[in-house]
């Protein structure tokens, strides 16, 4: 794939806000001249995929202020600095929902924004799910409820439910619920 | 949904760059404070699933910077100012790639990055592919390829394929070519 190939210049910080960081570097081309490309620099995130032992879900619904829209979500959150991807769900599940969960198993990993984020987001699938309280944290203010696979895939279907970590999650609960792929 | 609503108190750009604008907004939160979002100002952009009369698949290779990777995708670009999503996904197939198809149908729209963008992506199968010649823009490099559907979710499986568009694709094409899902 070297043919394809773009090669850092150099580097430079080119916004760094109280969330976001923008990240400008001037690169080599793979004919040789040089351009610029901006994007933003993201620790990654995690998803988790709950699931009680009746098959249903456990969803969010938040409100998504960039598209000044409520989503309906799974339990996700950003990594800290040093966190294992992990450790990292096992804290967003128990600080937006409350729930523990016994088994954990990871799903894949996926990039949502390959041509300006150095985002990905690892998903796991949580099971022998048992309830608390939730710990959100300042300034976050979301909901919990259930649902189950048919309604997620019809809503995916309907355009209900748009948010990509959250339609990919479900498409993959639809193949390991049936069967078809093990992890 | 109100008691989860944010609105908006002021709003001013942060950040401008040659490719990325970043707007920065102070926010009311449902409990009544006051706090910031910072968040990517996207024009949208269209993915086209083009599919052969075989069944087969189009797709490219591209490297894309900030994950230093390269990719599997859809061909796929954004929305030039006043573009209809239609109009601009034939527009990127013919760009990317070449080919013109005869028949559009619009599958969905998704959401990538819910958090810090208020990027869509809409979603358009592509049938009665004919192939022409590729008009790349400046300083793009990307090769097409041919794939099936079973090699393109065993992709998925592997982690080989993550890009979240590609991902959501395929597991439509899945849907829709088993007829399981209409259009």
């Amino acid at each position: 794939m070297e043919h394809l190939q773009e090669t850092q210049v150099d580097t430079a910080v080119a916004y760094e806000g109280h969330f976001l960081k923008v990240q400008k570097d001037t690169i080599r081309l793979p004919d040789g001249k040089t351009t610029k490309r901006e994007y933003i620099k993201h620790p990654g995130a995690v998803v988790v995929l709950p699931v009680f032992d009746d098959g249903s879900i456990l969803l969010e619904r938040q409100f998504r202020y960039p598209l000044r829209q409520v989503f309906i979500e799974y339990p996700a959150g950003k990594i800290d600095p040093g966190e294992e991807s992990l450790a990292c769900a096992k804290r967003e599940l128990l600080e937006e929902t409350g729930y523990t969960a016994t088994e954990w198993q990871f799903v894949c990993t996926i990039h949502n924004a390959i041509a300006y984020s150095d985002e990905h987001l690892d998903i796991f699938l949580a099971r022998g799910l048992t309830a608390g309280d939730a710990k959100l944290d300042e300034g976050e203010f979301l909901e919990t409820f259930k649902a189950t696979l048919p309604e997620m895939l019809q809503w995916i279907r309907e355009g209900k439910v748009s948010d990509v970590k959250t339609v990919i999650g479900t498409f993959w609960l639809d193949k390991i619920l049936k069967g078809e792929w093990t992890l």
